[in-house]
């Protein structure tokens, strides 16, 4: 049996792969890389993760350590490594690239051009008096992406229909995102704060939520 | 057996899958989209693709159509549907799931937050006066991501290793975006160089590239 050591950042997309593992109930490590306080920057976290992201995963396995980075990849990897939980739908095509398809979009045009505009414009823009406006582009950008996301939730159980993946995972870090910057996420995405709401009630999303130590709106 | 309209624009990462088609010799109607001059915002086009992306694949199966978007999920739909041709590593979770972190780095960090902001810098700041700026600092993360992707081929055949697969074919994509914003590919980036001409050699993606009617310099 490998063993794990997840890096993560409080509230970072690492939250989903860190509600996996709890989902899972397999043993890991968490190890904090606090980004607020450049700790994905230091020589040591470099030497993990030479791009200084969250989440990595380091798996030791007969005496080898491999780290794994990119969020879709850990949760990919948990879900066949340990299929009788169901972390995501594996058995049909189908199904399986639906999840691809909702992992990619978050991870590309939500995550890498949208939030991150918001919270981190000055990786857009290096005059800091600029950098608001970024900020309001970004957040536009956002508004339509959380747009997009409740009218696909319309109607739903969960994100891909009548199980729970991790996909609603890591769309409850997008949730609390949205808040922290300032959007009225219960207002103007009931559907969206409906599945959510689900998401926060299991166990295994409150013990992860609460070893980050943040609060979800 | 399913039939296939892949909608993609001369260029984007859409040609990943183009190449994809290509090589596995399945019949696919290509349809032209070309972003540059608006057709991804067509009502027609959002009525396939509410998202005005490319690459989106209609799968046509039983009288019924399916719209299948982002780039991973075409490419893990085609290669599990067509397992014999090889285009991705399927058979092991490690291989499997290195290949999805290739794909979800050069989606997200590489394209939405890197090459979109240089391409299409009026997406991420509003005032026109100010774009250039995004490009500029767009332009050095993009140097960074190269610097990565150098690091990563060298002493390597291929991306993922020994095996030809479709993220050396979506690396070329970004190869040519190298130099269409002005890095000089060829003599910064000698392993990527190899690794890309060995793609181009291939009569797949010279298919692919000519009815695509592009240049790949």
């Amino acid at each position: 049996m490998p063993q794990y050591r997840l890096y993560y950042s409080p509230g970072a997309c690492s939250l989903a792969a860190h509600i996996a593992f709890e989902e899972l109930g397999v043993a890991c490590e968490p190890i904090r890389v606090v980004i607020a306080e450049g700790q994905n920057q230091t020589a040591e976290y470099l030497a993990i993760n030479p791009r200084g992201r969250v989440p990595a995963l380091v798996i030791r396995e007969g005496g080898r350590e491999q780290v794994l980075t990119e969020l879709s990849a850990i949760l990919i990897y948990l879900a066949q490594t340990y299929p009788a939980a169901g972390l995501l739908p594996l058995d049909d095509t189908l199904p399986f690239v639906r999840m691809v398809e909702w992992m990619s979009w978050l991870g590309s045009s939500m995550h890498a051009g949208g939030v991150r505009t918001v919270l981190r414009p000055d990786r857009f823009i290096s005059d800091p008096a600029a950098a608001e406006a970024v900020k309001t582009r970004g957040t536009e950008n956002v508004r339509i992406g959380f747009a997009d996301i409740e009218s696909r939730l319309h109607g739903r159980t969960w994100a891909l229909g009548e199980h729970y993946s991790m996909v609603d995972a890591y769309l409850l870090v997008f949730f609390r995102w949205g808040n922290r910057i300032g959007l009225p996420m219960r207002t103007d995405y009931p559907h969206y704060t409906r599945i959510m709401d689900a998401v926060r009630a299991r166990p295994a999303v409150q013990r992860a939520i609460a070893h980050e130590g943040i609060q979800i709106e």
